[in-house]
Order: C-alpha cells, then sequence, then structure tokens
C-alpha cells in the first residue's frame, strides 16, 4: 500500500485550510482505488467544502457556536483557552476521509476542496496520513 | 474499479432522501469490498439513520438550530437564505461515506437506512458519486 | 474479504466507549489495508478522539447541547426520554469509519483511540461490523 504523510502548516491560530493540491499531487500516476486521509491528531478534523468564498470563516464561528471556547464547560483543560473544546472537534468532524480515485485524480465535485480542521492554537504543524488502496480487481467487470 | 454516478432528485426545498436502493441496487453481484459514495457539492452530505419514522425532520429541525439560516451571521452570501450556513453543514454531515459490501450487498443494520442530505433549495438534482473497491485478497485469509 | 462483528457492552447509560484495543486485536498479522468499522445501529456513531482525560464527558455534554434531550422537540418519540435525539446522533458523528491499517496494526495518532459513542439507554449491547480490504497491489509501486 503507498502511504505519505503531509505535513501541515497550521499555524498558531484557529485555521482551515486547503490541502486538496497536495493531495492530489501525491496520487498523480496511482491508478483507480481509494485514498484514505488521517489527521494523526485529537484536535483536528479533515472536511470536504468550498474555500475562498469565506466559508471557511463561517465554519470557524459556527464551530465557534457549537463547542463554545468558555474553560469552565470543559473537564478536560490544559494548555490555551478552548482546548477542552478543541477536544470534541474531531467527533463532529472526523479526523478520517476517504475519497474515490480514478485515473490518479481524486473525484471532488466542482466546488469541493479537501480541507484541513484546526481549532487548536497550541500546535503550528499537523500531520496526514495518506494512504492509497487500489482496487483487487483492476479490470473491473 | 467499477464507478457510477447516482442522480438524485432533491427538489427545491430541505431535503433528507433515502437511497439505500439505489445504492442496494447498483451494488447487486459485485461481490466483497468497500462501497465509497460521493456527494459531489459543496452543500450536501451523506448520513446513515432510520427513515420513515420522523426522525428526516428531527434532524432537518436539529441542523436548523445548529446553523442558523440567518443571513446575517454569514460571509459567504448569495443565493437563497440560508445559504450561507449550508456551506458549513458538509463539515458536519460529510458528503463521504463508506460502507463495507459482503457478497453483493452493503452491511447495514436493521435500522440503518443511507441518506443523502440536502439543505440546499436552489438545486433540485444532485449527483453522488458511488465507487465499488474489490478486496485484493479474495479468497481471504 | 475478512469480517468480523465485535459485541460492544455499553451499559444503560450514555457512553463513550475506547475500543482501539478491540480492533487492534482483530488486525494483527493482516498486512496493508483499510479497516472499515460500522456501528450497526440508528442511534450510535463511531469516532476518533483522546480518551482517558476527561473529553469523553465533555464531548457527552456537548452532545447533550446541541441535541437537546427534551422529547417535546422531535418528531420521532419512543422508548426514553431523548430518544428522539438520539436518532440525529449519527449524522453528526457517523457509524461509518474507516482507518488505514500498515502491517497490521491501525494507524493513529498518538492521543487518538477508536470510541464507540452511544447516546442510547435502552441497549445495553451494542455490534460493531469490522472489514479489512487489502490493498490490490501489495508490492506497492
Amino acid at each position: 500500500m503507498d502511504t505519505t504523510t503531509l505535513q501541515i502548516d497550521t499555524g498558531e491560530q484557529f485555521r482551515i485550510i486547503d490541502i486538496t493540491e497536495r493531495v492530489a499531487e501525491w496520487l498523480r500516476g496511482r491508478g483507480d482505488g481509494l485514498c484514505n486521509l488521517l489527521a494523526q491528531h485529537a484536535t483536528a478534523g479533515l472536511g470536504l467544502m468550498e474555500t475562498g468564498s469565506g466559508s471557511e470563516h463561517d465554519a470557524q464561528e459556527a464551530l465557534r457556536r457549537l463547542l463554545p471556547r468558555d474553560d469552565d464547560i470543559y473537564t478536560h483543560r490544559h494548555g490555551s483557552r478552548g482546548h477542552g473544546g478543541d477536544h470534541v472537534v474531531p467527533l463532529l468532524v472526523s479526523p478520517s476521509l476517504t475519497l474515490p480515485v480514478v485515473g490518479g485524480r481524486p473525484v471532488l465535485g466542482t466546488w469541493q476542496s479537501i480541507v484541513f480542521v484546526d481549532p487548536n492554537v497550541d500546535n503550528p504543524t499537523r500531520q496526514v496520513h495518506a494512504s492509497f488502496v487500489a482496487d483487487g480487481q483492476p479490470g473491473g467487470r
């Protein structure tokens, strides 16, 4: 199985980062199968959304409303303010994302981009494990 | 890899539509492997839930509470009211869903159905990309 | 395709249960590929999160805030209080989770555990369908 680890520079603020090109570049030439992406962190997620039109900001605000960054409401408290809520993010925005790959290209809709969702302000660098599983019946049926 | 595109008629209102039969029909006869379903849109998701007992309505109301359809709170605004919130839906309800397939049938619990979640009122027809990846070791171990 | 069903004892209260060891044990020796886990229920989900530091409790409280256990707001009502909301949980916390497997071990981050999320108080025993799909090109490229 082909695998790699993508290093994502997320900086020290809540960031939603488009990683579509990074993933597409890695998949180039790999044929048909499934690509699994796994954000290897307990305070991050992966998603598919439109980028570049303001929805990254809207999504951040929505997550802040849904999981308030008020430390008092969380049992798990350490690090920066809101870190307790950051640990709940992966339940709502899963760190595991699987995409179909056809002819070495990830299948996506016109307005879909792959994003790394990182509310955590304490870790400026993050890792995404990428794996490509080839179809076991390459000739199709 | 076997793939197809399912056209889903979602109409011009917030809809949660059961597509289990459509998927099961396409998988029939395909053996063992994984089926990935991808809603190729930036304002839709896929899920597994019970249908036919009112939970579709409950889920719609819940999503409306979680992502209010008040245009003033979103940066990304165009189209119909609430469209900004629609763009956040895919982060909470992922457009990518992977299911095990055994003997050409999707594995599901008794009360589980595959649903297409479409809050978007502007696009009456939607597309789901389906792919089937066969196990690379058909004989098992 | 290798498959099994894991029985999970969730008891009669809202529980988030770490099943990492159960999954890892089943995968041991299986080589490279993808593992799909499917909670075969309409009121449960699967996730990846840190366990043992209080985040299970925080996640439960967050889900209770997001999907209030007030029966009056749900159409689908039967069983114990909050059961209507339990049916919406799988849209936010998907019952399907796919993980990469390398050398017979699930790939996870240091702080990531596989959890079974069961808000339902009426069913003390739950089932997770596990499947392992081997890479179709075992030699890699």
